[in-house]
């Protein structure tokens, strides 16, 4: 069957295709629908649709392979006319660019999806709307309908709210920042692959924050699964009423044993956190001035503007200006400096200590963001203000007490998250005990919100335990960081310079980066996320891989041949072309303005100076689980979930028996039984 | 052994006790431990100390029963006599009125389990800090060192950082406003029981927002595990890079769905919906005002704080005034309503219709917050709008077409939780595809964070589906609270009047309502959080009691006699007392002040004209779970999760090897398996 023939046989066969003018299709094809926002609002309009769904479901194959969107390769050329889309050159010409063929590309993996979704076509039953005859049998025309009705006639002289959304959503695709959502779909048993909206797809995934795999580390797993038996999913309320439990108190206890703080509280994610502590020190704090580093994450900006306190920004990791600008302001004036550990988008690190003595000298509270840094760095992974004094941290095993003179006891206040190297979610602050306590007692985003569900607090503090007693795995993503980036060098691919895990792959334009980005989920199976203004500069576009200890020699060959096949065909700039440009970003600076860069791993830390490192993963082999940390971190729940019983290697059943109960009408004999698998250790 | 020798010797042997001034051991002993938040100071140091550690233990038995505290009965009494403590008259004069008792109560519970945290114990050794000799082997003495090394000197001139949290936390003691958590365990097989910091002390819980059950049911838990065991914990990433999958989508098509809206968004939580929405909206929004009720959460008034928008007040429900006030603006100003269905603390219900009239008629958008009422109203729990339009509702079945002209289809803005009715956590907005679009590709509190884990998203989902299918839940939920208002009633128990499920018991004084929770706690082994002022006026202090369809028959009779025994043990007005008053947030009017309350759940609709309606449970008997309702929301996973078979009811087992893998050193051959219990239907 020709490619095009079955679409277009349905469609000639459609009323409301026939009805609608091709601008509004056009509108519909390459605007996105925010329900699904992989798909065009045409295709999701068309799945509805029992016509045009099982049409969708054959494009879709065709459309594993080639250029093509819904609309058809005629309507995108169209497209490209009305537009004015130019391919720059002929051997940058390829399909992949184009972002209409991409997004269908990303419509038809989730098409499928939506085909199956019956609850769409029971629509076309059970709709109320008394629609027109002629159109009322077809769902599809009822969301046409739907747009229609739930759209409120605006009345002459009132704001048309519609018309202003549609505005703002404008100015997204124009500048090209608008956001297109992979489906992505990260497989516990096949990390680091996930399936795409296909279950049957699968992709390796380099972009993930999941930096250790601890989202399926086996001791997190069997710690939710145990307390998902015992005190199933939500909190069921705010800390303050019925919403807190041991599970809470224990993460705290644990993260200011992390940190060798003496306190800690935990919110629903460091976004949270950061906006939370920061408004409220603002607020509170008489006179108070932030001086911030202009490459702050968006939750500390929000955090600040959202108290009356001055902002005053420092050049990313600049102490001359931070000093000047801590200078200009009276001694007694309360000062906030808040800066990262980790700068996630470029893989810098702050001048941690440095800071310390600006901030003593001038009486200011340092507040460190160590969001990309917990887990990763430290010998028990509190970050890099632990990895700092290795040694002293290493040697003091896992006493709470701090480290008296320690970078990381000099630091006022560490905020943390959950979400990325424990693999959990939520985020944290650590600090003094009244400090913490202020916090607790005032941050409306503390007090005026559910509690996370105790199974996903268990799993963060499983991780964390795991991770505090095993430094294993951080060597091994040392490891893997140093090999990638040499792999890159070796290929001439611009990596942007920096000592940490972040390996920015230097693209330096947004349309290509995003070509990249499809071009390796498309062509390859690898997804990395093509990072774009306003997340950085514009000319800095850049694609940011992360690597981590589960990932395989094998993996990282098929990468490296991928981003190098992908650099040749869009024809991207590699490092000598910076080079002849005068540079960009760190990457291809003249020799002498190149400034040496020092991991933050040094060979004696990785193990490599005495032999003790880990070695990478090949295909096949099965990731290391280091047995002693697995029991620390099963003692610690022992009181709550029983001892685990190794030896009684059998399982509990726990049936739920549905017809059980009230006698109600209504029971299905056919479905007897909900299956509640219950571990074999579950507070037996 | 006489009740206070144990402690009185061990107090006796310690060198910190003996040196200690007693005025600093009582601001310990009357602080809280923010890391322990119902611990006081003195507790947790002395938990730490390995001498006052077993003596705690001890302790804490003896603290069961009986007025006593850390610190000695001859202590507490000389601390009341100290801060002028005078109990009002010898009828009240019982000793759980007293907040240091109480507090001693709290923290006896939590001792026990402290005295078994080992880590704590392990500083003594591994304590790298050079302290003083006599000091130096006792952690209770490494803990004030650590107080001292981690807390920074304050050079003349600088701003005290710690003296500030001080001030700011005494305001908190001085004004009754500080929050004391209590540790509260919720036990998914023994629902409404929790366990408290004690695992063998057992509380029935009346004040969770757990309202359903929702986060034990089967189909939920079934679903979370197989989601577990296929996916792992976290998402991994931001919705843009690798957090957004095939879950995320599922359950914002199942939440428009629910909504009869073209679009949803999820995020963190509700708060965060909220907030970020409201926020975005003021910023972009030119020249916007928001018209919010005077009684609306602190996430709104947060998001409304947090853009440049004016916010008008409106009083409580009152159209009047908000029509005068939206009159007082141009037609053409844009301009958002903002208010709620169901305010939480006081049961009343926001008139939605006719705020959807004066919207119209003054172009105002308007923003429902149906946070405490998805899950619980409407034929298929989309909250009160639904409920307005019940039979048109009911008849459209699962249709995701809205229905024209009803008040669901006019309300431009819904947000909801998934962490309350739901039982599981999150929140989202639904509205209009570019509304949500709009939100989507601007709020940095939906752009810049960390997804939802892809269990979680999986459980509010399975819950929702299994709710929006099957509706006895909430009509059981209907005659409950009907029943227990009732029961109050009758024993002249004052009730907040409403016509929602929210049921607040009127106090009237911030001591007493404290008092009372602490008394149903300890006495009763009952769980009710006392709300107080900020969160209520002051003055209407109040027990906020919630039932579910679970509470029992049995668990009913005791509430109820614990709190008629409490009321008469504290003293606390009775209904013809407040009337005798004069009355009081609407108890106790006089008769022609009274303004007859309908309940949102009629007869009708409660299933009592045609005798469908569901019977209370009695203890012993198993809460009903309606097996179409299961089918149902299994099929909807059947994709990712494969397809649940009844006839094999065997489990998968799956063991990870933790020898296996890359032949690491360190590896403890005792410790061969971690557990991972799959269930039968898992992707098989």
């Amino acid at each position: 069957m020709d490619k095009l023939s079955s679409l277009a046989r349905y469609k000639a066969s459609c009323p409301f295709l026939g009805r609608t003018k091709q601008s509004t299709l056009r509108t519909l094809c390459t605007s996105t629908s925010p329900r699904f926002p992989t798909l065009s609002r045409l295709t999701e309009k068309a799945t509805k649709c029992p016509v045009m769904g099982p049409a969708l479901s054959i494009r879709s194959e065709q459309m594993v392979k080639g250029y093509a969107s819904v609309a058809g390769n005629a309507d995108v050329q169209k497209i490209h006319e009305q537009k004015g889309v130019h391919l720059p050159d002929p051997a940058r010409a390829d399909i992949s660019k184009c972002p209409h063929a991409n997004a269908a590309r990303a419509a038809a993996r989730m098409a499928e999806d939506l085909a199956g979704a019956k609850e769409k076509a029971a629509a076309k039953k059970a709709s109320p709307a008394k629609a027109e005859s002629s159109t009322s049998t077809c769902p599809f025309h009822a969301a046409a309908d739907m747009s229609k009705t739930s759209k409120k006639p605006v009345p002459s002289g009132l704001f048309d709210y519609e018309q202003f959304y549609n505005t703002e959503l404008d100015k997204k695709h124009e500048d090209k920042s608008y956001r297109y959502f992979n489906n992505i779909n990260r497989l516990a048993e096949k990390f680091p692959v996930a399936h795409t909206g296909d279950v049957k797809e699968e992709v390796e995934v380099w972009c993930a924050n999941d930096y250790l795999g601890m989202g399926n580390n086996p001791v997190v797993l069997e710690t939710m699964h145990r307390t998902l038996n015992k005190y199933g999913h939500g909190a069921g309320g705010t800390r303050n009423i019925a919403g807190n439990g041991a599970w809470h108190l224990g993460l705290e206890a644990e993260l200011a044993s992390l940190h060798r703080k003496p306190a800690a509280l935990v919110f629903s994610s460091c976004y949270v956190a950061n906006d939370a502590t920061l408004s409220t020190l603002g607020t509170k704090l008489p006179g108070c001035v932030f001086f911030s580093d202009t490459m702050n994450h968006a939750s500390m900006i929000q955090g600040m503007r959202h108290s009356p306190a001055k902002r005053v920004l420092f050049k990313h990791n600049d102490l001359e200006d931070l000093e000047a600008k801590l200078a200009s302001y009276p001694k007694e004036t309360p000062k906030i400096i808040a800066f990262e550990s980790v700068y996630s988008m470029c893989g810098s690190v702050g001048p941690i200590k440095e800071i310390c003595d600006l901030a003593e000298k001038y009486g200011a509270l340092t507040f460190l963001d160590e969001v990309h840094a917990v887990g990763l760095y430290g010998p028990r992974g509190a970050g890099v203000a632990e990895h700092l004094d290795f040694e002293a941290h290493l040697a003091a095993g896992q006493s709470p007490a701090p480290i008296p003179g320690s970078v990381m006891d000099r630091i006022d206040i560490i905020t943390g998250t959950l979400g990325k190297a424990y693999g959990a979610i939520g985020g944290y602050i650590a600090g003094s005990t009244d400090f913490v306590d202020m916090i607790r007692s005032y941050a409306p985003g503390f007090i005026f919100t559910t509690s996370l569900p105790p199974v996903s607090v268990a799993g963060a503090q499983a991780s964390i335990a795991y991770q505090k007693e095993w430094m294993g795995d951080r060597q091994l993503l040392g490891l893997n960081v140093r090999a990638l980036k040499k792999r890159f060098a070796d290929i001439d691919v611009p990596v942007v310079p920096g000592p940490s895990h972040i390996i920015p792959v230097l693209v330096g334009d947004a349309g290509l980066a995003k070509a990249a980005s499809d071009r390796l989920l498309n062509e390859h199976n690898i997804y990395v996320q093509s990072i774009n203004y306003p997340t950085v500069a514009r000319g800095e576009e850049r694609l940011r891989v992360t690597i981590t200890p589960r990932h395989t020699v094998e993996q990282m060959d098929k990468l490296v041949n991928a981003v190098d096949e992908t650099f040749t065909v869009l024809g991207i700039n590699r490092i000598r072309e910076w080079k002849a440009a005068g540079g960009r970003a760190g990457v291809g600076l003249p020799d002498d303005q190149v400034i040496p860069v020092e991991d933050v791993w040094t060979d004696e830390h990785l193990g490599l100076k005495d032999g003790s490192a880990p070695k990478q993963l090949r295909n096949g082999e099965r990731a290391f689980v280091d047995s002693k940390a697995v029991n620390v971190t099963r003692g610690k729940f022992e009181k709550l979930l029983g001892k685990v019983d190794n030896a009684a290697a059998t399982e509990k059943k726990v049936v739920v028996d549905l017809r059980a109960g009230m006698g109600m009408s209504g029971v299905d004999a056919s479905v007897n039984a909900v299956h509640v698998p219950t571990p074999v250790a579950a507070s037996a």
